[in-house]
């Protein structure tokens, strides 16, 4: 006897779902914990959360465990099956943690308490990234269920600090790369183009995130008793920062461009059959979408950029902040002492941010500088860019898998933003990393009502099954 | 029998202010008076000192009263001589009130305590306006106790809120212009350039201060998400303002300089003369005066300024403050929403606040727009600038006043800020104002331990009467 399912309509809720009352209702159980990772008040809800993963993955037939990732750090879930020599490794990342569920009063249900409605649940996680992951583990318990045992190793590492930044997630890896070395590296985390339309994120953007200032007099000087040879900062700034790119919008740092590398013709020709076009951006925006470099169509197409290789493939130089002088009501007449500007600059393959942290404050400075004042340009953080090849063996099993449980082709997409995660399991395991989004585009990640479509906790299962077969049968095993 | 002297030295002091031990009483009871019109809780200071110098003028033999300028605000003084016919009409313009002490640990004497040391009387209020104006009084109540009477008819206006911006000055001149009808106005609250060396400040420049924003996204976007086709506002705005000066400095608004008046030669060769350079431009902003317009000295003589010139007699247009996007600590990765930046645009004669305001406004506003991105453009305040040509009778007057009294030629100089009340006045009253400092440069206005010279007083009591006679003479009676 089995004790009643705690979830009204759970039956019903399974049968949307393609599995049993008793896999959703251990989805439900997950759901429940509030591990939001940013606020000190749920740590233990946090660690409770962990516990419970690593144990429902050791009553599955898994060796698991929580391993601490630094001092006060949410564990990280290890778990792996029992290894099988000869066979490939397949590993899953996913985050447990969650973002919080404020503003609670847009809530329709508590963000705690899963909610089923017109075939989606709705609570804090659901597709973010707990219902994503969750459908992955499905499937390996399913396949253990099965009898058949696995078609290959499998690794599973479920972080809880993903919202937060993975601070400490490279750090682990490194210490643990031994133990979870992979042959492949599998991610639910992103998004499918629409119901029906899955998708491989094979590309993500690094960053380059930098300060510059331009110093003035002393202090703030009387505008009217100085000014006109005082040399102003903020017109400084102003006229340097200009020159950060031409009429067209192309970067002018020279240098900048020179490890762009072209988008293959595979990519290019999925993007042109995807739903994101000039409408879309203005709706989403409030923008028409003529900023970047020249947009195809706009005449100049000896060299033009359609909308989706500007927001994926193309390098970026924003001004995310501007500060100097008088900021408040009303009008205060003073040439300021200092103006500054925060920017960040979005990179592609094979641009490097190590690299071109001093290519680009050296630019900054010397501009500042050619306009008669003195600079100061400090680099504050980086980040790389990611791509994988459509044509890896991972990525063509993991298409192929998508294609034989979703019945369409994925679209082989990109992401303008970077995935920290993604680049760590890279650059420390050295493994592909395959980026297979089980979310859709409304499922409100971060946002209040977030939800998961019930159908995709089966459909992640088959999905995880399959790709483990093509992985076998398609992957050398190199980690044990 | 008199009572003794409340201030210890006082007859010492006198002497060295060439002036009556009784004299220097007055005036150091009216600096004790903590006038303070920027604190309400000074507000009753402020009106026992206009109450306490109406009864002075009285006492000396003046018509003097108490007016309300404004419900609240404090009174005006206003006094006049008894008025004799086909006499021209002087009148004295000065204020009654102070900038606050503060920082009071930055005092080496108490402030409302006059101290004297080395021929200075520390005080707030010593210089700025207490001393300068009381010396032109005290040469008023010299004529009327010699029993010669007065060459020339006098009016007096004492403001209690010119720390404060005049803000009720202009309608009670307004109201009161009958009253108060002149053939010169004279103020004493600039500065000579160096002890024994006089002044006449001829011109002060005008004021635009305006504000203009660039709207980015509806609300600041993930620049990694977006980042690309999203026009930047900051970035909008920066090149937007980047166009505001051409190479040299000068304003590219079309129609800016079309009403600029040429300095004339007479003032040029005065300013050829006198101490203010590079040198001392760079001790005091810790700037070297190389922006503005072309400075002369730098190769392209056909259109170039001298220091003073740009200082003040072209106009500038200044960055007063930026504000974008993020601007705390470490980066957030957007695309801000809005851009804006304060701007004020010195005047010079004969440049109109009101006839620029739509150009300088409309000119931000197409700048920015042409970067794609819609445009804010906000007319904050306008003042007229102003100038006294050299050859004006009452001037002239004034020059040889100077001379006499000093012994040497005043300079003919200029500031690069507004006084509102020498606008004011000539607006209004349509008399020729002459500013004749009787401050020294060193006197720390608005600062701790403000002074002023002991023997100004009597230089400056000097210079007032001889300046009424030289106005008798010169000046055409048209006002009683």
């Amino acid at each position: 006897m089995t004790a009643p399912p705690r979830t009204a309509g759970l039956e019903a809720a399974a049968r949307a779902a393609g599995i049993a009352p008793a896999d959703l209702e251990e989805f439900f159980e997950l759901l429940r914990f509030p591990s939001v990772s940013a606020l000190p008040e749920r740590r233990e809800s946090v660690a409770a959360c962990a516990d419970w993963l690593a144990g429902l993955l050791r009553r599955w037939g898994l060796e698991a465990e929580c391993v601490t990732a630094a001092d006060g750090a949410p564990p990280v879930v290890v778990a792996r099956s029992a290894p099988k020599p000869g066979l490939p490794a397949v590993l899953i990342y996913g985050h447990y943690d969650v973002q919080p569920a404020e503003p609670l009063e847009l809530w329709e249900s508590p963000p705690f308490e899963p909610h089923v409605r017109d075939g989606m649940v709705a609570a804090r996680g659901a597709t973010d990234n707990k219902g994503q992951t969750f459908s992955l583990l499905l499937g390996v318990k399913h396949l253990l269920a099965g009898g058949g045992g696995l078609p290959a190793n499998v690794k599973i590492v479920l972080e809880g600090e993903e919202e937060v930044g993975s601070p400490h997630f490279g750090a682990f890896l490194e210490r643990h790369a031994a133990r979870l070395a992979c042959d492949a590296a599998l991610i639910a985390d992103t998004s499918m183009v629409a119901p029906g339309w899955p998708a491989l994120t094979l590309g993500l953007r690094g960053i380059l995130c930098v300060e510059i200032a331009a110093k003035g007099p002393r202090r703030d000087l009387h505008s009217g008793m100085f000014g006109g040879p005082a040399t102003n900062p903020a017109l400084a700034l102003c006229k340097a920062l200009a020159g950060l790119t031409d009429d067209g919008g192309t970067i002018r740092i020279p240098g900048f461009y020179d490890d762009v590398r072209p988008v293959p013709e595979e990519e290019l020709a999925h993007w042109r059959e995807l739903p994101w076009d000039a409408a879309w951006f203005e709706r989403t925006t409030g923008l028409r979408p003529v900023a970047g470099e020249p947009p195809s169509g706009c005449g100049r197409e000896e060299r033009s950029y359609s909308l989706l290789e500007r927001l994926w493939a193309r390098p970026t130089a924003e001004i995310n902040g501007l500060t100097s002088g008088h900021q408040g009501d009303g009008s205060k007449t003073i040439i300021p002492a200092r103006a500054s500007a925060k920017l960040s600059f979005r990179l592609v393959p094979d641009q490097d941010a190590g690299r071109l942290a001093p290519v680009v404050t050296e630019w900054l400075r010397r501009a500042v500088e050619a306009q008669g004042v003195e600079a100061e340009a400090v680099f504050d953080h980086g980040g790389e860019p990611f791509h994988m090849p459509p044509d890896d063996p991972a990525v063509r099993a993991a298409a192929e898998s998508l294609e034989a449980v979703f019945g369409r082709r994925p679209a082989l997409v990109r992401e303008g933003l970077s995935i920290p995660a993604a680049l760590l399991l890279r650059r420390h395991l050295g493994a592909p990393v395959v980026l297979a989004g089980l979310g859709l585009p409304d499922c409100q990640a971060h946002a209040p009502n977030e939800t998961f479509p019930l159908a995709h906790l089966g459909l992640g299962a088959a999905f995880l099954a399959d790709f483990l077969r093509r992985a076998a049968a398609r992957l050398q095993p190199r980690a044990g």
